[in-house]
């Protein structure tokens, strides 16, 4: 397996001509946002990514995350690589300043994780999860909590997770049953077990706070009738320092087909009837507190896909380089092929993800209140597209890193396979893939009859109009003509055919997104080398990956509305 | 997981509508192969699946075969499952009767070996490799060397294997280096290592007689220069017992992402000088005879795919008759998706490795000249489309096995992960999938200009014309036009055109190869349901998936014809 190189230049390319970074800076509070700032930023991850986490990948996966007597212990080296990212700032890189965090933008967070996740996936979950309850305490804790909590997490001393999942309760989170009783003093005593909890406990930091949905005694009946509780490991003493161990412990990990470093937990809460808990936001709130913590989660699981995915082809691109049959194998067309394929899949899924996060910061900055929503809606509308399209593509670029390795791929010193095993659980977990296609096609999509989907398909339309290429126009407006009979076709079927055309429609708009961002690239690319500005290799590469994709790639996509229109009957299956 | 329950039914209907067994019957030596005979002989091998090589599954993957001094020892159970399937025969279901086996036609090997496959697939490896070894001794090997080996090899009392792959020579195979010097008195002395050797040593039979490719001493270069020769791990005595040990000894065995319980050896040969073989067929006729194992291998491998997608499919159905989430999950459209995906995937493959295995079987026994070499043209046009679009189909099907399963489906227990793991390894070993789009490409769609898949073309033509469905007549009919299309421009391409366009243009074969079958046994079901023939369920459900088929799954395939027209030059890779 190849050494990991962070692609620091083509991160920088996709922020500058994707999430639009310099108009970005413009925003109040992002004026330090520079492409200049990205750049430095983006090489300082860099090196932590590619000596810090890097060499923790092989022995994370061969050794993984053990579990004896309540604890979790990481292989040797983890808790030191933890300490220089925390040391280093990089979890506060978003947040609240306020709160100790630095304030950029979350598009640059999301490309500093991409970093240290294609380093090392089952490594980099761990500070990914904190991301997210800093989301959802800084949105919804009161003030006390948050002088408790936030700054411990923001500098990553402690860690966070967010526990939904019971046995019963899966995609249905509505149906936990942990419950939560006011103990007449402002806290809660919580009891129930949570499963599948990512880092749910480990050795890496001395405190880990739990975000975890439970029921109060009161509560209505499913989904309306859960709430947000706040339960830390160790209780702050009256210096905000670990004190006394609550009545939360992990009670078993899993052993699992990928991800091995990454301690997937079952939690027990209130075992000895003791664990304290603090309501986070309202009572019966917790349902929007959870979208909170997982729309952000949504497009940093999309990134895994992007990180697994950029790690598999710079890993496929070396051996297709060095292995000799008949000629080494990268003279081989259909090497070629699997390497263009893995390219642009990679690039395609980035450009989704990063556009996404642009919006995010968008939403949360722009000073008009209408462009604030505008910006929500074209965020809400990608999320679900980032998440499932781009861990879809981990998948398989992954399994293509596999095949251009032949049989040494199936091996698992060579190091690809590793990657094949990890990048599958990200389809799966903050909401499957199919949940997110129901998502986008049952709720982003239908949202006044289709509005944010016709606003993105004008925003691409007029895209389109300025481009230079004219191949790329009219494969774009054709793809685009195709877009709008399929959201046409979507909006007409009922709630079951809704459910049974998801996920093609989903398929087809991140290939034509995909598309899209991939012609605005390709035409920024152009428009540089006439200007004699920047690296014309890379600059000429992008336009071949972008002609690929657009080429042979979206008409795969398209012929997804056969399926769209297809009538929901064609999906019985006999008892 | 669910218990594996063998497809029976299905699996008949397919040999008579797809394989038309019947016919197939009326062929030389053919007489028993009715119908009836085939249920009879699947129920029966259906019972060893069930009962013997499905509970050995999950121990065989979690233990694994284990290598020490030299030895490399199956999981308990292993041995006796092993004995049970040699001593009831069926190891020589299809080998000649004159070595002790029953002479029947491939198609029926290929249905039995499916079951075994599909119960496990790592274990159901080892007497596939049988197979292959008997085949290439059936063809190429002396009488005198037939009579010592085959009826061991065809009782399963000894079992074979292939041993091409050397470190440096893998798809190259004429880059291997393994030597074979003559001894004088018609004996070779072999010298060299092997790898990947898929069970090259075991204990679960008395000998093993490897099939090795290797040069002799004023060997051309290259692929020209490379002979078969057989050496047994035990020379037979003077009884045709094993006897003296042979220098071929085991020296590692891989560590692999899958398959577990198949033994992936590393063999050195005459490391002290003395490894006895002989000549099989002529000397530097290693190629031919290597193909000759491999044209039956590669169907095989195609079957394994069909086998691992089929239990993977059962896993699913079960799990989603079980699972709530708002209901049984198996209630949601999407999920609902995902099972007619893998079911129709798993069918198309199935009928297409059939399709093959029957036409292998009449290439061998028309009793005219003529058809025989046309069904060789078909058997050898359809090789390389079962070897990897059934093996893609296994992927693809696995994977939505786990999504379907969401959270459970990532952890090891619950077995699914198991066949992704196994299933990935098929597109890549018998020649790599993009080997297999080469050799369609290349060779078999290049012989007088195309004229065995325009024969394809025309069977296809006439038999969609005899259809009572008119919306599949028109589809297929569609479909038809856009093959021709593709072939044409496929044989416009220059080589590296045909290289870049290889793999899309196997895709589109393999979906339109797969809707015409499925055409075609809707058309029997239908027939059947008219005349109130067989099962009134088994067959509706037949044109369910069948419909699904070629109305959501072929169009996906049709758009490869994008990439199968791009130029070559969109594959440029910098440096």
């Amino acid at each position: 397996m190849a050494d990991y190189r962070a692609p620091t230049q083509e991160q920088l390319f996709v922020l500058e001509t994707v999430a639009d970074l310099t108009e970005l800076s413009t925003l109040p509070g992002f004026e330090d946002a520079t492409l200049d700032m990205a750049g430095q930023i983006l090489a300082e991850s860099a090196r932590l990514a590619e000596q810090g986490f890097a060499p923790l990948n092989g022995i994370g996966d061969r050794e993984g995350a053990r579990f004896a007597d309540g604890k979790v212990t990481l292989p040797a080296g983890f808790a030191q690589v933890y300490q220089d990212y925390a040391t280093a700032g990089w979890n506060g890189l978003s947040a609240d300043p306020a709160a100790g965090g630095q304030g950029l933008p979350f598009v640059l967070s999301v490309a500093v994780q991409e970093q240290f996740t294609a380093a090392n996936m089952a490594f980099a979950l761990c500070p990914m999860l904190s991301l997210s309850a800093i989301e959802a305490l800084q949105a919804h804790g009161d003030d006390a909590m948050k002088a408790l909590y936030l700054p411990k997490l923001v500098s990553g001393e402690w860690t966070g997770t967010m526990l939904l999942t019971e046995p019963q309760a899966g995609s249905d989170v509505g149906a936990l049953r942990t419950s939560a009783t006011p103990a007449g003093d402002g806290t809660y005593r919580l009891k129930g077990q949570k499963i599948f909890i990512t880092w749910g406990e480990h050795d890496l930091a001395e405190n880990i706070v739990h975000f975890i949905l439970a029921r109060l005694p009161d509560a209505p009946a499913g989904s309306k009738g859960i709430s947000l509780f706040l339960a830390p490991k160790f209780l702050p003493d009256a210096d905000g320092n670990p004190g006394v161990r609550n009545d939360a412990r992990c009670i078993a990990i899993e052993h699992k087909m990928g991800i091995h470093a990454s301690p997937t937990c079952t939690m027990a809460f209130g075992e000895t009837g003791d664990c304290l808990g603090w309501l986070v936001g309202e009572p019966n709130g917790g349902l929007a507190a959870m979208f909170t913590m997982m729309n952000h989660a949504r497009v940093n699981v999309g990134n895994q896909g992007v990180a697994i995915a950029e790690r598999a082809s710079q890993d496929a691109l070396a051996y297709a380089r060095e292995r000799v049959q008949f000629g080494p194998i990268i003279g081989h067309p259909d090497v070629r092929r699997m390497l263009m394929t893995m390219r642009s899949l990679t690039q395609a899924a980035r450009a989704i993800v990063y556009a996404n996060a642009a919006a995010v910061d968008r939403a949360h900055k722009e000073s008009d209140p209408e462009r604030r929503a505008y910006w929500k809606r074209r965020a809400d509308l990608l999320t679900p597209i980032s998440k499932a399209w781009a861990t879809d593509a981990g998948i398989e670029v992954t399994s293509l890193a596999i095949q251009v390795h032949g049989g040494a791929g199936f091996i698992e010193e060579t190091g690809v396979a590793r990657h094949y095993r990890d990048a599958r659980i990200a389809a799966i977990y903050e909401g499957t893939n199919g949940i997110q296609a129901m998502d986008l096609a049952g709720r982003k999509l239908r949202l006044d009859n289709g509005a944010a989907m016709r606003e993105l398909e004008t925003t691409i339309a007029r895209d389109v109009a300025g481009w230079t290429d004219a191949e790329m126009q009219g494969a774009m407006t054709a793809a685009l003509d195709q877009l709008a009979r399929a959201r046409e076709a979507m909006l007409a079927h009922d709630q079951v055919g809704l459910g049974a055309a998801a996920t093609p429609f989903l398929a087809l708009c991140g290939g034509v997104i995909g598309g899209w961002l991939f012609g605005r690239q390709a035409d920024r690319a152009a428009r540089k080398l006439v200007a004699n500005e920047g690296d014309p290799a890379l600059l000429q590469d992008k336009q071949a990956v972008a002609s690929f994709f657009v080429t042979q790639r979206l008409p795969v996509a398209l012929a997804q509305i056969a399926a769209i229109r297809a009538p929901s009957d064609q999906l019985e299956i006999p008892d």
